[in-house]
């Protein structure tokens, strides 16, 4: 089979892969009719993440089950699955405690952007949909399997309550679908720190309120401005450099909470700076295997639609435009069609 | 009057002091029958923390009160009360949401090692108990305003819950409080780290379960040994150096929490790190005003004793003695007689 495979950095390749196959008692092997490119991927694609040799790309998933090994019980050949970028047991102490990508097993996917995956752990990492989806609900529960469940881990993280006044910082796909998250969980107010006409659209679909265009100290203030100089409540970070990360912080009302869901970069916290904010810090990689089954249903029942955030769609064959289109910012989230 | 007055580091003198009066309406003095040292007046002390120039130290207090302002409505002269080490309005939008530390007109408390006392914002500040209390309460109520409000802080921010189990870093007169107020909240196991016998004694009686003597990694190691590998679900950070606060992040499982207390002097948090440990981070000045009522009727009904941090009494005149001997850590608290 023929799939993404980053050589360098800025060369990504449709190139000769091995057909995956079970490997592990455990494992299953996904047929996927779409695969997507990740802001975390465009790290290594520029070099500010280290990579090794031509590495297979791609970790958000979702696809009809082709195979299982004898040891899995519950997902079965057939039925349409959605994952999370991290492969979990779902039973060890960390899993039981909602953090599967801490998972004692924890096994990283990649190579998603391909026509075919092997899933390792499939009962603990596979949540399947009542019935197989119709073509075009496929995009929104392709964005359920990372894109979407972190942007939700993050308004969590931020202990988004109804009422609450929300900042997030970050307008890639993550980021506006924090907003959504945001808003499902009830915020009053959000306030979308962008300036990308379209990104500003789409935040305003998902429920944002407000737009502030300046960043850094001068975003800060602006915040302090609309919440009459409080703060915000909950603040996402979906960003993951320092001054995004020290935006954030500094946007959040003593006793707030900031949801830092951006892989840092070069992010550092000197303890006495954060100890007078006040702030609860939470984040990490998000453990969308936590609400996967709950944000399956919001898709499923219309409540939602966050395929919205594919504003370009290629075949896969053309996977090196996708990342150059969101590299330049030409495009927020890029879908690859499989064939 | 004669007080505290630090010179330099390592020079603390029984002094001269103008006698405090009413300068602004809203004003209290307090006279005060003990006063005490705080693990934080150590870093000046030590020359860690800058100080110029002769400073008045102390800002632990309870007493009568001798005067107030005519702004003032709520309390009144020969009632006896128990302030913050921060002065608050209490009105604010921080202090409503209960951050009276980072209330919008907190003033610092200095001065308090002398006879005589001047709080501002006397209502919003002061917490009136309901009887002026026996002379054998009076240090408990003392260790109320500071020590015990700040180790209560700290496991309220690690999120104590009952049947939890704690870590707590720091063997001071905070830790051992903070292990008491995780007892009170129903933690099952208390891990203490601590490695001086006369503390230890202290902190089983306080509720702590096991006693880890290993610092640093090792520490980190025996923690995990003790919880199966997991970590702890909170964790009490009670120092404030980079090694404690590092031995804290690590013994917090996964979705963990860590409340921090210790002033922060040169902890310096990687965002990576920090992002991949999954735990959730809370901590600062204690909002101790947010604890008073909870804490003076926990003291009054005798269901706490903290004023048995205080092992060793000294007159005032020798507040010198009182503040080497916690340097070299022959006392856990000096309480300081005030004739």
């Amino acid at each position: 089979m023929r799939g993404a495979v980053l050589y360098a950095p800025g060369d990504v390749r449709y190139d000769d892969r091995p057909e995956p196959s079970i490997i592990d008692p455990t494992d299953a092997i996904l047929r996927m009719s779409v695969s997507c490119i990740c802001g975390s991927d465009l790290w290594p694609y520029r070099g500010i993440s280290p990579s090794s040799g031509p590495a297979p790309m791609g970790h958000e998933y979702c696809g009809i089950v082709e195979d299982v090994g004898r040891g899995v019980t519950s997902i079965k050949p057939g039925q349409f699955v959605i994952g999370s970028f991290a492969a979990s047991d779902n039973t060890c102490p960390h899993c039981r405690a909602g953090y599967q990508t801490s998972c004692a097993h924890r096994q990283w996917i990649t190579g998603a952007q391909a026509p075919l995956l092997r899933v390792p752990m499939a009962d603990g990492t596979l949540v399947a949909t009542p019935e197989v989806p119709s073509p075009d609900m496929v995009p929104s529960f392709l964005a359920v399997s990372d894109v979407l469940g972190t942007g939700w881990f993050a308004a969590d993280a931020a202990n988004v309550k109804p009422g609450a006044t929300v900042v997030v910082v970050g307008d890639g796909a993550v980021g506006l679908l924090g907003v959504l998250s945001a808003k499902q969980m009830g915020a009053e107010r959000i306030i979308a720190m962008s300036r990308h006409a379209p990104r500003q659209k789409l935040a305003r679909e998902f429920g944002a309120t407000d737009i502030v265009t300046e960043r850094g100290d001068e975003g800060v203030e602006r915040v302090k401005e609309l919440t009459k100089g409080v703060g915000a409540d909950s603040v996402l970070e979906c960003v993951g450099t320092h001054e995004s990360m020290m935006q954030a912080i500094r946007s959040t009302r003593p006793g707030g909470s900031i949801g830092y869901v951006g892989v840092p970069h070069g992010v550092q916290l000197d303890g006495a700076e954060l100890f007078y904010t006040h702030v609860h810090l939470h984040g990490g990689p998000a453990p969308v295997r936590r609400y996967l089954p709950h944000l399956i249903e919001l898709v499923q029942n219309g409540k939602i639609n966050p395929g919205k955030v594919f504003d370009l769609e290629l075949p896969l064959e053309q996977v090196a435009e996708g990342y150059r289109a969101m590299d330049e910012r030409r495009a927020i989230k890029t879908l690859l069609r499989n064939n």
